[in-house]
């Protein structure tokens, strides 16, 4: 595989082959010199797919819910692809043994494809990087993308963002909606599981839930529904994916999946042209200059807002007048 | 407040007035058109406060630490700001009964300033805010800045990282450390705090610490240290505080403190040059040229990377050769 040509790999990638593919999410990620041959060859082929968020607090059970999940779709016939951002999860590498004995339920079938993302992309980057692997997923041809993701920190609601439907799951312990607001994931959620409902206090959850829904001004046709599981003994997983199906079926009739998959785009060619931006940058600046120019910082001969109007040439606009 | 002039409200918050310093840091946050200049004014006078990050998973009790480390630092005779970027502390609004009486220990003395920062920031914004608020509140004279974030997620690990010195704060259970060192705690932590080790299992969760830290490679002669404090009971709370000024003045001898801070400058003053290159070039593009590239993605007529690499003028480094 090393040493396999770019454009053999890129086509055996399409072709939906297993180490290739592999072979290529690792360019996207370590944004490898052919990784925009690759996304550029990948690109046309992408937006069959739905792309599915999973996302929640650490401890919501969300690794077993999806593994459930893609045998729910690999029972209906369709192909998944498991995607995990998620640093305390299972797939992401560190597995104890309980988690991959629940790993292992899924391997040994070509119709699923698990793969981890590395969570220390710099600015946006981890949300790129998920966007582009899962064009690559889409690409090879996945149906189902299975996006895990931990639902605490800015990075990590963006990567739920490039979800078309995103399920934010919770546990009955009662506070967990509290800070579910707080931490900006009612904002996100097009609906809500409560899982581990075999432990108490699920019914008074899921009911907290809806009140807090209630509460806001509704901003779609939408009803966020919650839905309550129980994924270690596969409870309420089928009605888990009729209520995704359902959603995907509302977001294409009403067109506010185009929409949604139209913004998304913009922010990754924004994403982009920032990155060209400053990479065109530092490449006119000498070495020897900008250390010079973060030294001013460092004994306070200059200021960091000053310095920057000053070195981007944008000094003009910058200074008030 | 609202009708003050620039200059008198940033003469007033560098003379350390409460209310003209919240208002700074508003401006700080909402990125006022006036937020420049203060802090352009606040910068020269940075770099005596000593800043110490407080991070850790949700539920780690970190609120109920800092609040004793504030109340250790003043019983010390220091004065002391903390500022929230934590969106589930009770700093950061929405606090619950219990919460509010911890934050009322703190109210009422002029030596204590608390303040939240929201979690919304667009990429690397958080971080820079933060940054930014403890210039405010350095220039401003509090010679302790606590900043407690939550420990998931890469936004609020790059929170964590403006600190001077950053303690990782866990609890007893089991499994926390292996979450820890998955979730990337392990690299930014100077120390190590086992909280609520009034309940079971604190003794060994410190011991699967220092075992985990002992398999690492030194990279430094400062040895991390593994603390074990019950925060709701005032216990281990000064030994935190020795510990803390021991790192500190490790930091200072050995010249990591000063290495550390220009590469933070460094990181800031690269953050600012990205954001108005971006803005010098969206300033370029009219709004209709805009929307017609996007329109391209959306049908596929154009990739992400060839028409980002177009729109920056930089087509011909980023076409592959």
């Amino acid at each position: 595989m090393q040493d396999l040509a770019p454009d053999e790999l890129i086509r055996r990638t399409l072709a939906g082959e297993r180490v290739p593919l592999a072979r290529a999410i690792s360019w996207v990620e370590n944004e490898h010199p052919q990784a925009s041959a690759l996304l550029d060859a990948c690109f046309g082929r992408t937006g069959r797919a739905f792309r599915l968020g999973i996302t929640g607090p650490p401890g919501a059970g969300k690794s077993t819910l999806v593994t459930q999940l893609a045998k729910e779709y690999r029972a209906r016939g369709e192909t998944v692809a498991v995607v995990a951002v998620d640093p305390t999860s299972p797939f992401s590498g560190g597995a104890l043994l309980g988690d991959r004995v629940r790993m292992n339920e899924l391997s040994g079938d070509d119709g699923v494809f698990i793969r981890s993302m590395a969570t220390r992309g710099s600015m946006g980057g981890l949300a790129v990087h998920t966007a582009q692997a899962c064009d690559v997923l889409d690409a090879a041809g996945f149906e189902r993308i299975l996006i895990e993701t931990v639902g605490v920190g800015q990075s990590e609601l963006e990567v739920a963002q490039t979800a078309d439907s995103t399920a934010v799951v919770l546990v009955p312990e009662s506070g967990d909606a509290v800070q579910a607001m707080k931490a900006g994931l009612m904002e996100i959620a097009d609906l809500f599981v409560i899982n581990k409902s075999d432990r108490d206090g699920a019914d008074r959850a899921g009911q907290a839930i809806r009140s807090a829904l209630h509460l806001r001004a509704r901003t779609s046709e939408w009803t966020i529904p919650v839905l309550l599981t129980a994924a270690s003994i596969g409870r309420g997983v089928p009605e888990l994916v009729e209520t995704f199906e359902r959603h995907l079926a509302w977001l294409t009739e009403t067109g506010t999946l185009e929409k949604r998959r139209q913004q998304r785009l913009e922010q990754r060619l924004e994403v982009l042209i920032r990155e060209l931006l400053w990479k065109d940058f530092r490449a006119q600046v000498p070495e020897g200059a900008w250390t010079e120019a973060v030294a001013t910082l460092g004994d306070r001969r200059e200021t960091p807002h000053r310095l920057a109007a000053r070195l981007a040439g944008t000094g003009e606009r910058a200074t008030p007048d």
